[in-house]
């Protein structure tokens, strides 16, 4: 079907069901009893169990389940700063994606308001309602502020997908595009094209998982310490990349690449540029709808594995693969953070449900609609959160077992 | 069932459910296709429509139909202040009880401020993903101003139940029982024990609707222009009320009363002070889950009609007959406040469901679980909402058939 049949469809799909989730309830009420356990007298029974340790809340109300989906509708898609109301139905969207693959209960809101603390204060007094907190399309640099902001003053889970989500993603790709063309991560050349929040996040979370030599580059040309164009996170950034400390532009970047990886725009990178990179090449050109390269035009110079944001070519690196099954492992274990940890083990849980045998140059990736990901990637991130002391549940029980002699 | 069984069975439901309700999608993602459409990139015309117009998020998501009830868990039930966390099984309860009465998607939020600037801020920057707010249990006076502030500037109606809800039943009721006594409602002496946020809102209410002659008596004694002892609310009702302007005790205000309302505390209401009442005396007894004076003890007394807030008498006095209808009738012509004409339309909505053959003294108010009622005061208060031009959609259609010549 084509773009424009599909655009028509969704628009009346949309008009048709107002809304793509409801709120339904797990009791009816159809006698004096029935109201009696669900609302007064007897739900004051439950308010008292959490009144006296919050803690309770878990047991007794929907909160242990419960993810906030939430933007101000900054960054929306490929639309920008559309408002918070436009924003709605990709928040539905996320939502419907979350209980779908991954059985949690998502409710988006639309913030209206781009303030930063105006947003955190907001979110903050959130926290008693959800479980956690997934932020998405806030444009940058803003959203760092955020995140980094809720991540130390919540006690529940903070993610920001664009940024995390898309890095889990990338690096899952990346680990077996590298596992087919056999080469070694520590030892591998990539650019990075694109310096923006999901840029800089893929940057941190590629090193974090052992990659050395990453260079990253802007509109403005290659980050490098000194670059006066620079933001703070992007002079930050540069200080632990680009190891030649080269100036110049992505065409000098890309000289000798193994790996090039763009969230930047339509066509920023082109054959001449693949021609120029190492043996083996590995393009994942992620910009959407039109990435900086199509698969046919990077093969045909001579790239050996393409991936891109587009469910009508192999490869897609798609946030779905992650977020559903990164929120229920944390969930799980009622967890107080996403680590950096829990991070890798969502992308490596990924990596590896494609199998040595499966493996090939149209299938790094699993499909985005494959269903086994999500609680596999929730299996990692459960055991990742206990590894990394942020799991509640694990540190309860713990907590029982000590008091037991 | 005893009371302790009733709170035994009520936190095991609690327990076993972990949140009274789910969100649901209305969606399935089983292919490419349906991906496309429900998320990207078809989604991003659903997106672009609103943009152009914000209207349209009642078209394209689930605004139209999507209340936030919200609290600070200041006042909740008969607990008091027992927080945000622990206020959350009433809040789920209330949520339960607009799907299940009125079909109204309701999410309950509990914040975790008690800040009136920051609630107002926070309800504001959630005013683009809901189509109405229904404040709950909201402590005195930091609730007035609220919903006093929220209600200039929103565009989507808000609606403070313990305070209006309230309000809308117990003029339901009144009406009722001064029909079945006989007595005309601006010629009775009205008694109302309890100058709180529920307190006030009744007196107002029934002002408007005509009752004269209305007495308002806190803990301090009877409220008079001049007593210092009153808060700004209680001085400003204090002026409109109390024809006599009279000082005292409840004990001599009661004398000679044709209606006693109580939304005050246990007992506050002696048998001897009934029998001090005017003949064929109402009593609404109202104080939860012990009320002013128990029905026996007030029909000993000579009251002719006696109700309360217990589903264990008859006549129960329960704000569930009036915010599912109220609501549902607000959002169908998407009306932008609710106004003190949709109020008095809901209450008479209500009482003219217990025809003259049914009424009795037993029988003044339709049962809670009665589902006649919502559908009911949803026609009247949609038709209340557009005479007093808050309705939306009536304006909408009206300014389109001004375009046809």
């Amino acid at each position: 079907m084509n773009e424009t049949k599909i655009r028509e469809k969704a628009l009346q799909l949309h008009k048709q069901l107002t809304g793509k989730f409801e709120i339904v309830s797990k009791v009816e009420i159809n006698s004096a009893y029935d109201l009696s356990l669900a609302y007064t007298p007897g739900v004051a029974e439950s308010c008292k169990v959490i009144a006296e340790n919050n803690e309770a809340s878990y047991e007794q109300t929907a909160r242990s389940n419960l993810v906030a989906v939430i933007t101000d509708g900054t960054a929306v898609l490929g639309l920008g700063d559309i408002g918070p109301a436009a924003a709605m139905p990709v928040m539905e969207g996320k939502a419907v994606l979350f209980k779908q693959f991954a059985g949690v209960d998502a409710f988006p809101l639309c913030l209206d308001t781009k303030d930063a603390d105006e947003i955190v204060q907001v979110v903050k007094a959130l926290e008693p309602t959800f479980g956690g907190i997934n932020l998405e399309d806030i444009a940058a640099p803003r959203c760092f502020e955020i995140e980094e902001r809720l991540k130390k003053e919540l006690n529940i889970p903070v993610f920001h997908d664009d940024q995390h989500g898309t890095a889990i993603v990338v690096l899952a790709a990346l680990l077996n595009a590298l596992r087919l063309v056999k080469k070694k991560a520590g030892k591998i050349k990539l650019v990075l094209n694109g310096a923006g929040s999901a840029g800089i996040a893929i940057a941190k979370l590629l090193l974090t998982s052992g990659l050395k030599d990453i260079t990253l580059v802007s509109l403005e040309g290659i980050l490098c310490p000194g670059e006066e164009w620079m933001n703070s996170r992007q002079a930050a950034i540069a200080e632990v990349t680009n190891l030649q400390k080269m100036r110049g532009t992505l065409e000098e970047a890309i000289e000798g690449a193994d790996v090039f990886i763009g969230v930047s725009g339509p066509g920023a990178l082109t054959g001449d540029m693949v021609q120029k990179m190492n043996k083996d090449a590995v393009v994942l050109a992620l910009a959407n709808p039109t990435p900086e390269i199509y698969p046919e035009e990077a093969l045909a110079a001579g790239a050996a594995v393409v991936g891109t944001g587009r469910s009508d070519y192999p490869n897609q690196v798609n946030n779905v693969l992650a977020f559903p099954g990164i929120f229920r492992g944390a969930l799980d274990v009622r967890a107080t953070d996403i680590t950096e940890e829990m991070k890798l083990a969502a992308a490596y849980a990924i990596a590896e449900l494609v199998s040595d045998r499966e493996l090939n140059a149209e299938y790094i990736i699993p499909n985005a609609l494959d269903k086994r990901v999500a609680s596999r990637v929730a299996e990692a991130v459960s055991e990742a959160a206990i590894k990394s002391g942020v799991a509640q549940t694990y540190r309860v029980s713990q907590k029982q077992l000590e008091t037991i002699v």
